[in-house]
């Protein structure tokens, strides 16, 4: 170890001698420097999922500035699915995202070294591109203007195993299920029958699902299960292959199926397994947040480049 | 202790009949609601200072796609500072923001409760509001669109005592320095001179602070002191009284001193001190920074608002 | 919710009057109560293998210091198995320990919900009850007394997956190789030989497994895998059921097997299923480790006890 | 940067030679190796007090068991102070011990670096250690042997200001007078009154300090003021120079004064400064927890050694 002893004193005074090189530079830094030390590392355990959940900040006033629709409001939605979009263009190690309301989670793959897994940087990079992005995307769904700009939080969680990450993705499936439903019945009694917020809120209380299907079906002729999947199921968005003529094409598609059953995970394996896009069943027409995908330039030439991108910072 | 006891078993009940109002709800996610336990806490430790500090991301590239001016761009500084500003008029417990070239620094009071101190929160409101408030911000300065939704990283510092937090904030006003002097000598053999980039580091490499004045003097007439005083120290974002005609208004002001001195904190004690804002000693012209704020009438309704406003989610 | 609203608030005035019954407490406390708020939770993720590991702190010093047999002290490891063993019959949910060296490893069940998954909490438990056993089981083995205090650390590493946790343990069996093999070579030479320490070094250095086997076998007439099988492979910790003549009884057994191959998982299922202990497959004679549990009356009495006795602070 | 880079490979190069020379350890490891990297940074905030508490686990149990007179036995607080004291002797950087109980607290100095600030080291060596010599110095203090091996909990607490501090051991200390007064007045009540617990409970219940310090005097005689210091204040230990005949030596100091006042931190100014020692007032006859180490060889030697001793691990 002698040897090596003496090579690192060595590269150590070499080192002291570029040093000196800048000497302004380390002098005016030198004595500050040390607050350094007060930053913790954050690297997440290996061998996890880990799932960024981003939510609306105040997004009861920020849809009532902008005039949402009740309950759901297709355009608004897709501003949301488009700047998750963008997230997974961005960062390949992430497998899936799902979104609906003003949330959107995001999924990388357990194995993933992207940004050395620390977690603000996994935490900040994804929720400032998820930001930014969803104002930048604005104006192609919506007609009004940002009336400022939208704020939205995001957290870490880590799951262990596959089970785990299925439940947590049923989880928010299943919020999306009981609130639409709730939310489907409140408006219809507001916006159709006049009744006031307060009215609406006591005809529903304490009912159960069959209830308010009943009601949708008898009162207003609505077959709750007819509604767009979108508003019911929420959006799932994974890369796939995309068959544009004769050739193929890779892009971020949304999907609004039923990830709480074993179906879903057989449809789609490479979620759960070895991370090979699948080919996208294509709806006719695509949907327009595939089509604007597929006319960008860009997405062709990343499609290109090599799975590990994202892990360059 | 019984009655409390039975009182408690009590309202478990109440609630638990409260819960059956909305069976399907319940039902829906009680199978995967556990997967909330994996949620973790992250507060953070009381009194000590909070600091987060954004980074752009892949600036380079960033201000290469962007024609920005160098050494330095007014109007891209400005941006940032810009967004910084809105980050202030919402975060009232942010006491003191610094920023230089694509980073920006925001000291939280070490008192704070906002969000409960939650790590995460901290991290991602601020985080997000910067970001999607730099994109909403880039047009009143700049003339180019953007190109593509810029993207920032943040991570969390705490430091315990006032030396620490005021040897930080050299610590960030000391690196503008070294690489401001660098860059603009670096800038004017480039443009001016024509040296290539690496003629240009070659004759840079070595030299002392006293070399680079020496060099902007003698090939470029030019006086370094002289510069303009945000490129040199950066920008300090406070928030201070503005006088405007006989009426005194609150504002986010910019600051281009010298922070390293005893003699700001002196100036400004407010920071760590009361949090009472002080006055503004407003240039003439004021910044257009102030003064698009003065022109917002949402800022002066702000003004009225509580300190403690921004602790409430 | 105005009910329950009103219930809370009651209970809090009812709290309140209780308190005033200790005024002296509540207000010698409250001034400085607030402290506790300093206090951070440490809760381990859920479904993770936690693993304690201790390791003794200047134990070469400790080991010359009690004249420990070289390379192998056979009674000195037995007072780390017994101290190990106070801690499986204490914490059930520990389901298999692993020990070499003055090292031991505690392995809790992923679904371990002991003190609340509490890092620091499980973590000096363990180490405490360790320590203390120690010094308590030591004249059981040792003819020397103990001449100060030993002392061990203790850290904790969470496993997400079987396999993780498997080659945890291969990890330290690995080195138990390793280091014996290596040891066995070096007391020889220095013992039987008569070389200095560093003269067995330059010997060795270099040299493959098989060259050390060689030379044992050559200079010795040593087999190395003829040694006992402790030395080798460490000891492992199991909970079992111990066949003693018509009755069955709970007590924790030393394994000496090699755990890195496949066949140790399948003849223990219990540690990674259900956790049901096994039966032992008891040697002639029992190990005096086993003998003094069934010796001990607390144990008969304990294997009574439900599963989830340890969970209980 | 070339020829560090030349150099750095180089070493990388020998390393790997170096290695080589011990192929089967590391072809052995290698494959399990990758769980290290399964282990957490758990440094702690710089410029912090650290202070660690220790807790007996089921002390109720254990001071029935071991027959401690009621309500405070001397000698098994003395056990607690010897224990702690052994943890102060190792780790210089402890600058003072509170017990109380069957706790202890450790303030480890603000810029300590022992262990790197590594928070789990930090934890299981003071607990270990402390259990340990719980153990070894029980029988010089108490006549029964231990009956079964005792255990200790230990958590990590931070403070980032002096006031912090202070206020942490006066909440202990607040703590012990109230439940000191309580046991006092109870125990009489039940041992020379002859009351069941229950009864001695009721009577004592809504009762204020002063109604207990009546009680005290009028129906036992008792001026709660004159009890021993111990019992009233616990126990702070610090490390002083003890003047011994014609020579000065250091040694671990118990005193029970009262830390509240700001007297204490004046009298004491080393704990908050620059810690240097002070001169033990020392009372005559000396306590035998000064005279058992002054006694030992050991000690004198200790004193000699560098401040920074502990932080060697």
């Amino acid at each position: 170890m002698r040897l090596l002893g003496t090579l690192y004193k060595f590269s150590r005074l070499l080192n002291r001698t570029l040093i000196r090189d800048f000497p302004k530079r380390s002098m005016a830094c030198s004595r500050f420097e040390y607050v350094k030390s007060f930053e913790q590392d954050d690297s997440i355990l290996p061998n996890v999922w880990i799932v960024i959940r981003i939510d609306g900040k105040k997004f009861h006033k920020f849809s009532k500035t902008h005039d949402f629709e009740k309950p759901n409001d297709e355009n608004a939605l897709n501003v949301m699915n488009a700047a998750a979009t963008a997230v997974l263009q961005e960062f390949r190690d992430v497998v899936l995202a799902y979104g609906q309301s003003d949330e959107y989670s995001f999924v990388f793959r357990k194995e993933t070294t992207a940004f050395k897994r620390r977690s603000a940087k996994l935490l900040t990079y994804v929720t400032s591109l998820f930001s930014t992005s969803y104002v930048m995307h604005w104006s192609k769904w919506m007609n009004l203007p940002l009336a400022y700009a939208p704020c939205f939080d995001g957290r870490v969680v880590l799951y262990p195993s596959e089970q785990n990450l299925k439940d947590y993705l049923s989880w928010r499936q299943a919020d999306v299920h009981v609130n639409n439903l709730y939310n489907t019945a409140f408006w219809k009694l507001v916006l159709e029958k006049g009744l006031t917020n307060q009215e609406a809120e006591a005809k529903l209380r304490g009912t159960f699902s069959a209830d308010k299907n009943e009601l949708l079906f008898q009162e207003f002729g609505i077959n709750y299960n007819n509604l767009p999947a979108m508003y019911r199921k929420g959006t799932i968005l994974l890369r796939k292959r995309v068959i544009v003529g004769e050739k193929s094409r890779q892009a971020i598609v949304p999907l609004h199926e039923d990830l709480i059953s074993s179906h879903f995970w057989k449809q789609h394996t490479e979620i759960l397994g070895k991370y090979v896009p699948g080919t996208y069943d294509a709806p006719v027409p695509l949907p327009r947040l595939v089509e604007l995908q597929l006319n960008e330039k860009q997405v062709s030439e990343e499609a290109e480049e090599p799975q590990n991108e994202a892990r360059i910072s």
